[in-house]
C-alpha cells in the first residue's frame, strides 16, 4: 500500500471508484461465465450522475447491480444542519454500491459500498461497509467471510475490527422481525480525517476494503455454484428475498434517503432481487436448516471464533 | 339506514367491525368457490388483540388477508403532541384492513380499511378508504368503481366525495416513480364528530363503506375470474406488485407506523403479494396494454365522466 506525499483530491478518490468498478464487473463476469453487465449512463438533474450496471440472468447471478456515482450540487438542509451549518454549502459525493442475488440458494446474496463525502466548508469523510445475507448460514464460510474481513481491517487499524462488526450487526438489522438481515460482515461511516496524512490512511483503507469485493464473492460463487438444491430451497430462499426487500425499504437509511430525496430510483433499487414471495407466518420445521438458519440471524455472533 | 337515538359506544362500533370481518370473509369464500380464511388470534402486550384471517391458494385469490383488531393502552408520545395533549391519557382503536391479491392478473388487486380512534380526553374520529389497484386499468371497470364509490359517499354528504376521492389520489401516490399504486378511490381520516348526532351519521357512512366491500370486490372476481392470460401478463403483474410492495413499505403511513412502533409484524404485512418481481428499468413498449396502464397511473383523473 502506497501513502501519496501530496494531499488527496477528490478527483483521485473519483477515479479510484470508477475504476473499482470497472475491476469489480470484469471479476463478476469472469467468475459467472455467461453473464455480462449492461450500463447505463445517467446524468443527475442537479449536478453530476453515474453508471449504474446490472446483469440479470447470468449463470451464477440472477440479478445484480454495480452502481458508480459521482453527484454534487447545494447540500439540503438535513446536510447542513447535521454539520450545524448556518450558510448555503456544495456537496460533492462519489462511491460504489453493490447488491448481487444469485440463482443458486447456496450462494449468498452481498452487498458492498465504499463512500467518500466532501463539503465546499472542507468537511469530509468515508463511509461504506460489506455484508454478506446467506439464504443457508453455513458457519464455515461464515468463518472465512469474517476472517477475511477482520484481516482487511487489521491491516490498517487494529481497533478498526472490533468498531466496524458490531456496527454492522446494528445496521442490517430489521427491527420487526428482531432479525439481522444476514451474518453481518463490516460497517463504518464518518471517517473523518484529522491531517493530510490520515486522510491518506482512511483511503487507503477504503481502497482495502472495495478490492476486498471481488476476491470475497467469487470465492463464493466458485464455491457454491454447482451445490445441489430443489423446490424447498428455491421457496426458502425468495422468502428470505422478502426479507432482503424488507430491509432495503423500511430501514436502510442509504435507499430511504434517496427515494425521499428525489435520488434517481432505478439505481437506487438495482438492490431488490429478481422475485421475491411472502406467506403469512411462515415458521420453518424446527430443527431444520432453514431453522438453524433463523437462529443465526443475531447480532454479536463472533463468528471467527464460533 | 338507522340512526341510533342514544349515544354510540365504541362497543357498538366494535361490534360492528368484528362483524364486518365475518361477513366479508364468507362472501370472498362463496366468491372464490374452493379458498377458505385460516384465522389467527393474536393478544397485544399492550392491551387488545385482534384476529387475522389470511386466504392462499383460492381459485380468484392468491393470498389476501382481512384483519380485525381492538387495540388499546397507553397513548404514544406523537399522538399525545398531534392533538397538543400534555398529560398521559389512553387510546383504544378498532378497524378492518384487507388487502387481495388475486391469481389472474385481469383481476385487480384491492385495498379497504375502516377505522375508529378515541381517546380517554374524548377525542374520537373515523377513517378509512378503498382504493383498487388493476394491472391492467380498464376504463369501464375504472368508472364503475369509482361510481359505486360515489354512490356511497353521496348518500350521506355531497361534499364528501369531491373531498375523498383526489384524497385517496394524493395518499395512494408513489413520489419515487411518479405513479398512483392504481385508480385511487376514496380516502378519508379524522372526521371529527361534533355532536352525538353527527357521530351516528360518520358511523353510518362508515358502515356503508365497509358494507360496499363485498360487491365491489366479489363483482370484479366474478366478472374477470375466467378471462384470458399468458406469460406476458402474468409478468406485468408481478412488476406491478413490486410496485405495491414500494408503496406500502416505503409510504403508507399505516404500514410505516406499525413496523416502527413495533406493531404485529405478520398482520401489519399480510398486504405483502404472494410474488412479486423487479426488473431493472423495464418500460413497456409503447402503445401497448402495459404503457396505456402507466399512462393512467396519475392523479385527478375522473373516470366517472372520462
Amino acid at each position: 500500500m502506497t501513502i501519496s506525499q501530496t494531499p488527496l483530491t477528490k478527483e483521485t478518490i473519483t477515479d479510484f471508484f470508477a475504476d473499482l468498478q470497472d475491476r469489480i464487473c470484469r471479476a463478476l463476469e469472469e467468475a459467472d461465465g455467461t453473464g455480462t453487465f449492461r450500463e447505463d449512463a445517467w446524468q443527475r438533474p442537479g449536478g453530476g450522475g453515474g453508471r449504474s450496471r446490472t446483469m440479470a440472468g447470468g449463470t451464477v447471478i440472477e440479478k445484480g447491480g454495480v452502481g458508480y456515482s459521482v453527484v454534487h450540487g447545494e447540500a439540503t438542509e438535513a446536510t447542513l444542519r447535521s454539520l450545524n451549518l448556518t450558510e448555503p454549502a456544495e456537496f460533492y459525493a462519489t462511491g460504489v454500491s453493490i447488491v448481487i442475488h444469485p440463482r443458486n440458494p447456496m450462494v449468498p446474496i452481498i452487498h458492498m459500498n465504499v463512500r467518500y463525502f466532501e463539503m465546499s466548508t472542507g468537511h469530509n469523510w468515508f463511509g461504506g461497509g460489506i455484508d454478506l445475507t446467506p439464504h443457508y448460514v453455513v458457519a464455515e464460510d461464515a468463518r472465512w467471510f469474517h476472517q477475511h474481513l477482520k484481516t482487511v481491517c487489521d491491516r490498517h487499524d487494529p481497533a478498526y475490527h472490533p468498531k466496524f462488526k458490531p456496527w454492522a450487526d446494528d445496521y442490517f438489522f430489521i427491527p420487526h422481525r428482531q432479525e439481522t438481515r444476514g451474518i453481518g460482515g463490516i460497517f463504518f461511516d464518518y471517517l473523518k480525517p484529522t491531517s493530510d496524512t490520515h486522510k491518506a490512511e482512511l483511503f487507503a483503507f477504503v481502497q482495502d476494503v472495495g478490492n476486498a469485493f471481488a476476491p470475497i464473492y467469487t470465492h463464493f460463487m466458485h464455491q457454491n455454484r454447482d451445490l445441489p438444491f430443489g423446490e424447498r430451497e428455491k421457496n426458502w430462499q425468495l422468502l428470505r428475498r422478502g426479507r432482503y426487500v424488507e430491509f432495503n425499504l423500511v430501514w436502510d437509511r442509504g435507499t430511504k434517503f434517496g427515494l425521499e430525496t428525489n435520488g434517481r430510483t432505478e439505481s437506487i433499487l438495482m438492490s431488490m432481487p429478481p422475485q421475491a414471495n411472502w406467506i403469512y407466518d411462515f415458521r420453518p420445521e424446527p430443527g431444520s436448516p432453514e431453522s438453524q438458519t433463523l437462529d443465526h440471524l443475531k447480532k454479536g455472533i463472533n463468528w471467527i471464533h464460533a
